[in-house]
């Protein structure tokens, strides 16, 4: 029996401390908005944070009373009798700082001059990403989560959890992720935020104040960024080369079908997501490297990690390919830890981590009812 | 003995007998850019005709008396003794309709308006421009080309020339090319229209008038077209995570040193390169499909075919990848046609097709020295 966790509310906590950032800036006071679906135990020990990816948020699961049609992004993977089941484990989502859903971002108010922060906010990294999440499981008296789970740039905050508070993460499902970006994916961000910044309705990440979004820019980098989180097979069986109106119309507006798609995921995403988040979220991506402070040297940046891995890759992922997650695992192995590897066959490219598959599911499933009952 | 063609000049050929296009739009007049190295034998039957791809021209090979340094595209390919060996043989390079090397495209002027035909200019495809080269063919007297040989687009329009006038070449050079882009290269396209059509200096294609130029967008284009046309492993070979002052400078100026490559060969190109071109040329390869007249069966389109082939592909070459060649070789021997076949090991990605490697070039040594035993 599996279903959804139902009704959700999101809640929001204030932190009044400083939060000091890897790139100098402090935030001397910031909110986070996050979701929680199940019940903590007694001992606080069935915790289980979400970490999300560059679009992602704090609504993982469930829907909103007042907003029935928005179901959480991975509502598929989170309910009860789910491969995470709520009826076993406490489940918090959060937004992250820098995001554009409630916690505090760019487009928030800096209290200091009362405009949005926009230029102004701090770079944020997977790293300070982290710290902020300790604070709100400090705020949940959540000493030690029993499991840590991010797909993409999600899992890079599950495995920095294991770098930086190793004593609090028993477990990391670590999905679709990858040590650090390659030169291709660093490539990609920068066509994507060279589209935004080169807007002339960005006006240097001040926009806010000029009544205007870089709609153009967005709109871009998002049809860019759908490309390659696809593989190149699951967009020929989608759209393969046909065309909207069954002939050549020898001009620029839509022809193919998949021109089509792309646009209007670019229209969608540039309506509502915000600019500075963007930019934010991809210079996040390229900056995580945790083996750039131990000479490159992987196995040396894991050597703290006292968690259980489950490791995920899909086959036709070519953004963070299965290559990418095998280095992850030789690392760990170095290091004697209990990883656990899958490798699913999948046509759905980096996307797949976000879909239902049967294998998939099970591998999931089979690794939290390990992790439920070493909690019990 | 291998050299240089030495100092070479362009010529120019005017058509006053109107030019009609695919699209329906008809060019009463317009001129070819052209050169040609080497000589052409008494029966004009050592002819090689050379297909530019989307950023080529007509300076194949050699140089300039006013411009020492501006050397042919393909220079490494062609000369005395070189693959292409001009000692043999005549070979011409021209630089297509719609082009912004010198024949007759968007920037020229309409007789009818006096102004640039921007906008206005037709668009074009594969098959306009191999009939507009079968004119500059009738004009030098050619009634048959020895070969015809193209790179990528390139390759597109000598495999063209085989459908439209079957006696009129003996052999085709199809490189690094395929029967028709697949969904994820006609999206990549897309997103680089895009890039120049929502550009505010596009004006609609008109800009020439506005005396401005949509750099933005063509530089965006240029950067994403140069990742495609990488592979991975060149990329991370060559730039890897290297940082241009090596440490984090947590901004959005230029971090990675891949940033720094690929902007400056944005800003380059955006500096000479007209945008209406660039979005002339991508829709030329979307359109390319000979197979779209024979119900998607390509053994059926290559059917008149009476050239023989050699087709080459490039092993990291992910744009137009290996198995896009097996393609055509599929359909050419379905046609009982004679195909040589080589895919070569290069690290270079789609970009390989013009870099200078050993075996690469025997092969087109080969299948050209028995080219000109033939033409003897």
């Amino acid at each position: 029996m599996s279903g959804s966790v139902g009704i959700v509310s999101a809640q929001r906590a204030t932190f009044e401390e400083p939060l000091s950032f890897s790139c100098g800036k402090v935030l001397p006071r910031y909110e986070l908005v996050y979701e929680t679906y199940g019940t903590l135990n007694a001992d606080k020990s069935n915790a289980i944070l979400i970490c999300h990816a560059l679009s992602g948020h704090h609504h993982v699961a469930g829907r909103y009373a007042d907003d029935e049609k928005n179901t959480g992004w991975w509502d598929n993977m989170i309910g009860p009798g789910k491969p995470v089941d709520t009826n076993r484990f406490f489940v918090i989502g959060l937004n992250n700082l820098g995001g554009c859903h409630g916690s505090t971002g760019p487009a928030s108010i800096d209290p200091a001059t009362g405009k949005q922060y926009g230029s102004n906010f701090p770079m944020v990294t997977v790293e300070d990403w982290v710290h902020a999440q300790a604070r709100l499981a400090d705020r949940l008296g959540i000493k030690q989560f029993a499991a840590i789970i991010g797909g993409s740039l999600g899992g890079m905050q599950a495995m920095q959890w294991s770098i930086t508070y190793p004593e609090r993460v028993r477990n990391v499902l670590a999905i679709a992720t990858a040590p650090h970006l390659t030169t291709e994916n660093i490539a990609f961000n920068d066509v994507a935020r060279n589209a935004i910044l080169t807007d002339p309705d960005f006006h240097g990440g001040d926009f806010y104040q000029f009544g205007v979004v870089p709609t153009r820019g967005l709109r871009l980098a998002r049809m860019l960024g759908h490309i390659t989180y696809l593989s190149d097979d699951a967009m020929a069986g989608k759209f393969g080369r046909g065309l909207r109106s069954g002939e050549y119309k020898y001009g620029y507006d839509i022809e193919f079908e998949v021109e089509s798609y792309l646009r209007y995921q670019g229209d969608k995403f540039a309506a509502y997501f915000d600019a500075n988040t963007y930019l934010l979220m991809t210079k996040a991506l390229d900056y995580f490297d945790p083996a750039r402070h131990t000479e490159h040297n992987l196995a040396r940046a894991f050597a703290p990690v006292q968690a259980n891995y489950l490791v995920v890759s899909f086959s036709s992922d070519w953004r963070f390919s299965p290559d990418r997650s095998r280095e992850i695992v030789k690392a760990l192995l170095h290091n004697k830890r209990d990883v656990s590897y899958a490798e699913i066959t999948s046509q759905h490219g980096h996307d797949s981590f976000l879909m239902q598959d049967e294998q998939y599911f099970a591998v999931m499933r089979n690794y939290l009812e390990r992790v439920a009952e070493e909690t019990r």
